[in-house]
């Protein structure tokens, strides 16, 4: 066989298998829509949620069974945000409204005991409500700042690692992870986290104390002038 | 030229055309990752937003400029928000704690009279609230569905023609649009839409006024026995 039939064969070879691998991907994706990964992390969990134990989470390698009363190794809307939550390796940028859980502060202070950056951002009017966490997630040393205008700091996400979205209608309360009708959204679409980054980042510097209480330069003039 | 020479020469073409096409997709992408539509839409409005005249939305063949004195023409976050509602052609399911926005409550209407089917599922509680705009939403004939349970229907969501998501923490208020700090994700990714028109339905079927005034099974056998 020469040279050049051989290269007529395996460019034949070649189109058959191109075309043959389209076709066929493009038949399974008709086919079952379902079983395909469509790329980035994407899920969706509904609130209320039924009460479980949370400790396997916080203490993955004790030898003991947990003694508590509730039921144990239950996958739960909130075992599996606590789950991305202390997944983080890195970093936590968390803007809410509402913070009164006690299983999602502890879960806040593991990763700061861990040595992941953590940044807070709340509701300042928020900040005195019955059950707050945040003066004990301030007194660890995470830096925690507040938006006092006159109107609501409303957001309910957080970013994990810089590249995990967790957002929705939940507030990091009792009442809305055992009660409330509320969902929670997590991805790691960067099309969906990327304007979150950036807006929790506009909103940090906006809210730094030291510029709000630092006069602007015109202030300075005006005092100079004065 | 004899039709093998000719089959060779077209299967060598389209070889090389297959190859070609996929290579310079691959290298497109990696050189403008950007650049290329990542396949359903996904979008993230902020808020507290400017307010600008949302007239041309409504009318968009009106050929009278409108008079009033907020800016025209103008894009923000919310006519963005309002066009993606008024884009329904089939279908608006709606999820929502508090409604008192007059826009919004307008581009609900608006689609009833062009025949859209609506369905609205909000927190009994917050009906009463004032300005709610319930109440002239159920007089105009569209179905509303209250959650009267103790505890809050917080959701804050919306399905467009049963497969464009609208959620977030915003409810559907004045306050919510122009004051707080607050997020809109708007997505079409399947994944992230299917779950949330489950619960919709699941909610939806929950609070049917006929199923809660029905006598369950149990309760008329109780009642047989006694």
């Amino acid at each position: 066989m020469s040279v050049v039939q051989m290269v007529k064969i395996v460019g034949l070879g070649a189109v058959a298998l191109t075309l043959s691998v389209e076709w066929l991907g493009w038949l399974f994706c008709r086919l079952w829509p379902r079983k395909i990964s469509r790329g980035p992390l994407k899920e969706v969990f509904f609130f209320p949620t039924e009460v479980a134990c949370t400790e396997r989470l916080f203490t993955p390698d004790s030898p003991f069974p947990c003694p508590c009363p509730l039921p144990h190794n239950v996958n739960t809307s909130f075992t599996r945000l606590l789950g991305h939550i202390l997944s983080a390796s890195s970093s936590l940028d968390l803007c809410v409204f509402a913070f009164t859980n006690l299983d999602l502060s502890r879960a806040v202070l593991a990763l700061h005991t861990r040595g992941i950056s953590i940044r807070i951002l709340t509701d300042m009017d928020y900040t005195l409500i019955t059950g707050s966490q945040i003066g004990a997630i301030r007194r660890a040393g995470i830096c925690v700042r507040c938006d006092s205008g006159a109107v609501h700091m409303h957001h309910k996400f957080a970013v994990v690692d810089g590249r995990r979205l967790i957002t929705g209608s939940l507030n990091w309360t009792l009442t809305a992870i055992q009660s409330n009708k509320e969902n929670i959204l997590v991805t790691e679409e960067p099309d969906l986290v990327l304007p979150f980054i950036t807006e929790f980042k506009r909103l940090w510097d906006v809210n730094d104390p030291a510029r709000r209480h630092l006069p602007s330069i015109a202030e300075k003039t005006a005092s100079l002038v004065l």
